[in-house]
Formats: C-alpha cells, sequence, structure tokens
C-alpha cells in the first residue's frame, strides 16, 4: 500500500503514460557553455534526475533560436541535435521518467536596462519567432525526447504577448483573442512540424502578478483554448515579469526581481503551496467544459502530504516541483519507498536563484560545497552526535540564536534540520543548516519557543534529536 | 428558511452580537471637509448603509492625530465628538447595524513623492503614536460607537512598523517580535484607556503583496498574537502599500496604483475572492492554537454564493465587501429577504477608486449622475424594453461591439446588466454600463459567444431579457 496513491498513480499526457504524477519543471542550471550544447555537467545533471523517478523531467528552457544569452542551452539549429539526443538517451536509461524539452524564445535585454518590447517586433520577426518554434519542435522529436513543452510563462516572448500589458496595436495585441494570436500560431506550427501524436505541453502564467496584468479569468479563456487545440498539457506558473523587475546597474534586468519574482520562486517567507489556487480556478474552469487536459501546479510545494491534497481535492492533476527536487533528486524515489523520512528538504534559501541570476552554475546550498550535482550514497548509518546535549538557545533583539556542537557520520554530515515548537503549535522544520548555528527571527514577544535539531547525512540518514531547549521572548 | 443561513447567522464580537455576517469594511468617502468633521452627507452615507442592514459598519478612517490630509474624518481632539456621537446615534436609529470607527495613524507624504519611514520616527513621536490611539479609542466610546477598529492595514503607521520592510534597527524593527512591538502597545494603550469591555478589531494585511513583504506564516503568528491579547475580531486585507506605488508627479503618493494596490481593490480582471486562501490560512492556524476570534476576509466578494460558501468551509467567520455595498447598499437587507434578483451588482470597475485617488468624493457610477448617495426606491415595477430585439452585436479587432436600444422605465433605468455564455460555459454576468453599449475584449478566437442585455431601474427591479445575440472571433 502507498502512503501517497495519487502522486504515484500513472498519468496520461497525449499519448505518454508518465509513470508518477511529481514533474520536474524547466529549472536553468547554468551548466551549459556559451555555446548553449549539451556537455558532461548537464548530462549528469539530469541522469541524477532521472534516478530519482520523477514522472515527467522537463529539461531546462532551451532557444529555438540563435540571439546571444549567456550560458543557456540551445535547440536552434541541427548542431545542437548530438548532444541533445545523448541526453534524451541517457535520461531514458537511467530511469522509467519521460523527458521534454522547453523551448523558449526571448527578446533582447542590454546591460543598460533596455529590452526590446512586443511591440517592437515586425511581422516578418513574428513569422521567425512561429518558424523557430516549427523547426526546434521537429528537432525535439528526432532527438528522442517524448515530447516538448512550449515557454509561454514569465518574462519572455510568448508570455509578454499573452499578457494584459501587451500594447501592440495591431493583430497580437490589444485583445484578448489578439493576445493569443502568435501562441496559437506556435502551437499550431509546432503540430504541423512535429506531427500531431507528438505530445506539447504548454508552461504559462495562471497570474501575472504585476500591476495591469492578467489573472485567473484570462489565464482560463487562455488555458481552454489550447486545450481545444489539442495541447497535452497545461503546466501553471506565476509571475517572474520585466515589468517589476529591479534593475541593477551594469547587469541586465532579471526578471525574478520584483514582487512577480517572488511569487514565481517563493522563499521562505511564503506559504506552502502559496499558487495552487490558481490552478485550481484554471482547472475548475476546463472540467466545467468537459475538458480534461492534465494541469500541473507548482509553487512551494515539497511535501508529499501536500502533493497529494492537491490531488485528492481536484485542484491538479500534476504537481511540479523544482527546488526540492535540486535539494534532492531522490525524492520520488524515497516517497514511493517509504522513506519519506530521508527526504533532504528544501528551506528555500533562494541561493539557486542568486547563482541564476549572477549567470553561475545553479547548485543547491545543502549539497556537499563544491558540489557540481546532487551526491547519491547507499549508505544506511545515520549521524552521532558528539557530545549529549549539544543545543543551546539564547535570545536578544527579539531573535532566538541556536548553537551546536557538531555531529559525525561514517561519511559525512551533510547538514542539520531545526525543528520548533510552541504551545497549542505542533512541531516544524523550520530551516536546516550546514554550519552549527541558525537564527530564528520569526517570534513572536511573550512566547515560549521549543527547540530540537537533527543532524542528517548525504543519503537523508538522520540522526538522533539532540536536547530540546525552550527560549522565552520576552513582552516589552 | 433563509437561502444563506450562515451568512444571516448572527456573530459574537466581544460582548456584541453582530445581527449578522455581513461587514461594511472602512471605505473613504472624502465627503468630509478639511476640517474632518462629520457632515450631513457623512451622516447621511452612514445612514443608507444603516438601513441595508450589515452586521457591522466600519466607518471610514479617522485620523488619531492632526497631521494635514486633505478631506479625511478625525477623532483627534474633544472638538471632533459632537459629530461622531450624531453618527452614532444615526446609524444605531437607521437599523440593527452596529458601528465601529476605524481609527488610523500615517505618516508624511509630499507632492514630491517624498515619505516619512518609521525608521525617521523617535521614540518620543512612537511614544505620541501610542497615546493618541488610546484617546482616540476612549473618544470612540464615549460618542457611543460600539467598539473600534484599529488600521493597521496598507500603506499606514501601524501597518508599516508591520512590515517585513520595516528597517528600524532598534526594539520596534528587524525581528517579527519587534516589528510586532508598537502595535502591541497600541492594544494595550487602547484597552487601558476605552476599558477592556470596548470591542476592539484589527485591520491588517494577511500578505503584504510587495517584494520583500511579509506572507500568511508571519501574518499567522501576528493575528494568533493579537487574538491572546484579547482583539475582538481580525479583519483581513491585502496590500495596498507604498513601496510598489507609482508617483504622479506633482501629487502625493498614492498607495494603491502598484500590483499591491490591484490586490487591495482588485479590479475586474482578477477572479472572485482572490485572498480568500489568506484569510483561510490565518484562521485555520488561529483553530489549531483553540483560538476562535472571529475573522473576516474580503476581496471581490459580491454574489451571497460566494460569501456562504466561505462561510460554509470554515474559510472565515464574516464577509467584508465594501465596493458591493457602496454599489447597493441594500445588498444585506434584500439577500436575506429573497430579493437577490434585485441587488445592483459591482462592477469592479473602481471608479470609486479612482475618485478617491484625485481626493473628490467617492460615488458609485451606476448610481444616477450627481448623486452623493446611493438613491432608494419602493418601487416595483420593471423597466420595458422600447422596442422588440434592441440588442445588436458587431465583431471587430478582436473584440465584441454590444448596442442595444435604450429601455423605458416608471422612475429611471439605471442601467443594463450584461450577460455572456458560450458553449459549455454558463451564463454570467460580465458587466453592467448605464449607457446603451458595451465592449468585451475579454474573448479568444474560435468561440461563439451568446449575450443578452437586461435593464434595471433604482430599485433593482430588472426588466426582461433583450433578445440573444451571438457573435464568433473568427481564427487567424
Amino acid at each position: 500500500m502507498l502512503t501517497y496513491p495519487l502522486l504515484f498513480e500513472p498519468a496520461r499526457v497525449g499519448g505518454l503514460t508518465l509513470p508518477n504524477r511529481v514533474l520536474l519543471p524547466a529549472m536553468v542550471t547554468r551548466l551549459s557553455g556559451e555555446d548553449g550544447r549539451v556537455n558532461a555537467d548537464i548530462l549528469d545533471r539530469y541522469v541524477r534526475y532521472a534516478k530519482g523517478e520523477p514522472g515527467l523531467i522537463v529539461v531546462e528552457a532551451m532557444a529555438v533560436h540563435e540571439a546571444k544569452s549567456g550560458p543557456l542551452l540551445r535547440i536552434s539549429t541541427d548542431e545542437c541535435k548530438p548532444g541533445l539526443t545523448e541526453l534524451a538517451r541517457r535520461v531514458h536509461d537511467a530511469g522509467p521518467s519521460k523527458v521534454m524539452p522547453q523551448i523558449i524564445h526571448f527578446l533582447k535585454i542590454a546591460r543598460s536596462g533596455w529590452r526590446q518590447l512586443v511591440a517592437d517586433l515586425t511581422l516578418d520577426d513574428i513569422r521567425g519567432i512561429v518558424e523557430a518554434y516549427g523547426r526546434a519542435a521537429l528537432r525535439a522529436r528526432e532527438c528522442g525526447f517524448d515530447g516538448v513543452e512550449l515557454h509561454m510563462a514569465h518574462a519572455y516572448t510568448l508570455s509578454s504577448f499573452l499578457s494584459a500589458r501587451n500594447a501592440r496595436k495591431d493583430a497580437y495585441g490589444g485583445s484578448l483573442a489578439n493576445r493569443m494570436r502568435l501562441p496559437m500560431e506556435v502551437i499550431a506550427e509546432v503540430r504541423r512540424r512535429a506531427g500531431s501524436d507528438f505530445p506539447v505541453g504548454v508552461r504559462f502564467d495562471g497570474e501575472e502578478c504585476i500591476k495591469g496584468g492578467y489573472s485567473v479569468p484570462d489565464a482560463r479563456q487562455i488555458a481552454l483554448r489550447m486545450a481545444q487545440l489539442g495541447v497535452d498539457y497545461l503546466s501553471v506558473s506565476a509571475g517572474g515579469k520585466f515589468e517589476d523587475a529591479i534593475h541593477k546597474p551594469g547587469t541586465p534586468l532579471y526578471p525574478y526581481t520584483g514582487y512577480s519574482g517572488d511569487r514565481c520562486m517563493p522563499g521562505a517567507d511564503y506559504p506552502d503551496g502559496l499558487n495552487v489556487y490558481i490552478a485550481a480556478g484554471i482547472r475548475e474552469f476546463l472540467v466545467q467544459h468537459g475538458v480534461r487536459t492534465p494541469v500541473a501546479v507548482a509553487g512551494k510545494i515539497s511535501t508529499p502530504g501536500l502533493a497529494e491534497r492537491i490531488l485528492a481535492e481536484g485542484k491538479a492533476d500534476l504537481v511540479a516541483m523544482a527546488r526540492p527536487l535540486l535539494a534532492d533528486p531522490d525524492w520520488p524515489k524515497k516517497v514511493r519507498d517509504g522513506r519519506e523520512d530521508t527526504v533532504i528538504r528544501c528551506v528555500y534559501g533562494n541561493v539557486c536563484k542568486s547563482l541564476d541570476e549572477n549567470f553561475r552554475k545553479v547548485v543547491c546550498i545543502l549539497w556537499p560545497r563544491g558540489a557540481l550535482q546532487a551526491p547519491a550514497s547507499a549508505d544506511t548509518e545515520p549521524p552521532r552526535w558528539t557530545r549529549r546535549e549539544p543545543l543551546t538557545a539564547s535570545v536578544h533583539d527579539g531573535r532566538v540564536s541556536l548553537k551546536w556542537v557538531k555531529a559525525e557520520d561514517n561519511e559525512e554530515v551533510r547538514g542539520y534540520a531545526v525543528y520548533r515548537s510552541a504551545p497549542g503549535e505542533p512541531e516544524r522544520h523550520i530551516g536546516s543548516n550546514r554550519a552549527w548555528q541558525f537564527t530564528d527571527a520569526d517570534v513572536v514577544a511573550g512566547t515560549v519557543y521549543a527547540y530540537r535539531v537533527q543532524p542528517y547525512d548525504g543519503a537523508g540518514n538522520r540522526g538522533d534529536f539532540s536536547n530540546a531547549v525552550t527560549a522565552e521572548i520576552p513582552v516589552g
């Protein structure tokens, strides 16, 4: 008996059967060179994900065109195909996951903060975008991928056409029907070039999360139309727009620096599953129309309990997890096999996001220092504390400061998970750290908090809890 | 048998019993003069609301201090008391609603765009704020109000202290405990001055909806602490911050011009009940802690069906409606008495918001031209069309343009409600207009839409539906 039966139920996506409902959404790695080719690090990254056995791996966004854009994969010419073919093959060899590339077109940005707008594009430019998507989708098929995902979310070209802030005055802007024109042309061309039997997914924003942007009412119409055109799954994201991005002088605008960026990659200050209502609102509308195209939801969903509840409540069909699978690619397999307690938990500290912003290779802060990939270990021996009562707490300036004496392990202590409880509040994981300390600033006066710390190793084996310490936050 | 039994169930708030669960939240009227005194227009406005019989009327924010701020009510000196006493008495005389003033402190803003920050305040300033709130709360009691609501939401002083962007370096900033210090001091002082038996509510943001702002996790802690300190109800709002406001040169910054302003006063592009998950997340946390302090929810809730469902699902205890009650103050009474079909529906066009932004008297676009108050009428005769098949539709540029020939009424045709359906989509109200036309830009290609229009008069009596017309949006 599975503890999370819905999460591990196979899902139909077009003609494909995904082995389970965990989806790894596209997440930039910055591991490719400026040439945009698949290299050994990229292969290692996706093989590592495949070993964890998510239902679907969506490979990071790769450009359908030749524009310059730092270390970003490309599917823009036939020269890209050998590497991508190798990638698809290696992922398939490593496990049962299906794998699709996300294909992207983006407009130009400059270090000055200038950016090209959809209103700047000529009709020839637009025709070129349609053709580039079609050719890229065909390449995806020829490389042996199981399908292709069209990037229509966040700050990029197709999303900017869908946007309520699309300022074009012609047939590609203004009304919702016009804003959808280019995305719909792209879908038709992708179908024409890659074949009507080749699975096509679309990732798009359910809410732009910017002033004057669209929200669920438009997203429902967009989703319905795409489903009617035969899109095989709809992956709902939110935000990540240029319009509210904060320009850092001398660098190109990074579309995840404003509030919409927070909603796209929510940090520790946001609630779990904060965008679930958006996907649910869209899926409800599709179901009302008799459409059962699978809807994927994303946004701070890291526990199998929450994922299963979302599926049970009919709020989505697939659950996308980016940062939790970066932290621990074995998440799906561990949870399926009843080893949930060995999952290494994402702490939503967004170090990965900041690496991306600075064009640096994207790794997880919870991995061993210097590692380019999540390590794997078959070790089963948990860490041990080196001292009785290793944990102490102190309070100053309305913050609790925890310190502990280190633990040891037969391989390596990977980190320490910090747990907190308060009167009436069940104990919960509030963060993890590789170092021997943690500061909790999220406390209120007049409350007594209790803390325990638990060391874990690279395989996720957890040691004993430390002693419990309490800290009272003074009133006044 | 009531159709909406939970909505019309009395609610306990401290020692008070509200006759039902419809709450009119504080909404600026700009009807007072620069002197901040109650005048005939203000009295008329609140008596009009009282005749509609919501459970609780929260009178628009009134300043606890003497700072200059255009036409805004004041409770800052004893000279304010006669007018406020009259206001409380007149509301009580008009119906069963309970009535409380919302009391506010705000920091200085200038036409240059400059604004005072919480970090600029001295400890003396802070002491002054605490004292001003205490004195104002006592005045509220002395004036005969049923309680007082402390404004801790949006762009104002106490909210700015609660904010995760509070940049103070001392005991009033930094950690959550420190950010809560001044609000908690205010609550204690209000209790001390106004008496522990005087009902005190707090309105605060459940999410700031700005970059670096707080969200539900902090809001839960804030709410729990306030409940523990004996606050009698918690009214949850969202956004409305200065941090993402757009400065219009030559005018003071208006805190509802950015995305956070949209989330605070969502327009037609946003989904219904878009902030319900925030109040629900807070209430769930309180219940887990055994705390049953009533939670009010707000944000585009205009139909009794949605309001009842929110209560039935335990997502809130009170339902706040500002713009729907501005459009039709008789909403509570009509719905209770089974006359839901005569409610004049808010169209979320935010003309009221734009009047506020420009310091003009806040009225509803659906009222008769020039009216300062929602008219009342006991008329029961509905409008009639003056021609058979009055409605026509045309399509251009991806938009549907509707035109109709006017209807007539024994009193006055107030407006026309526009309904739309599509294959698989139930017919729904998409807007209303006083004029004889409507443009629907929210359509997608390849779909056939059907429209009907229904005239209504000042009492909300609806005439017959017009003929139905269809419009097909072309593909390509």
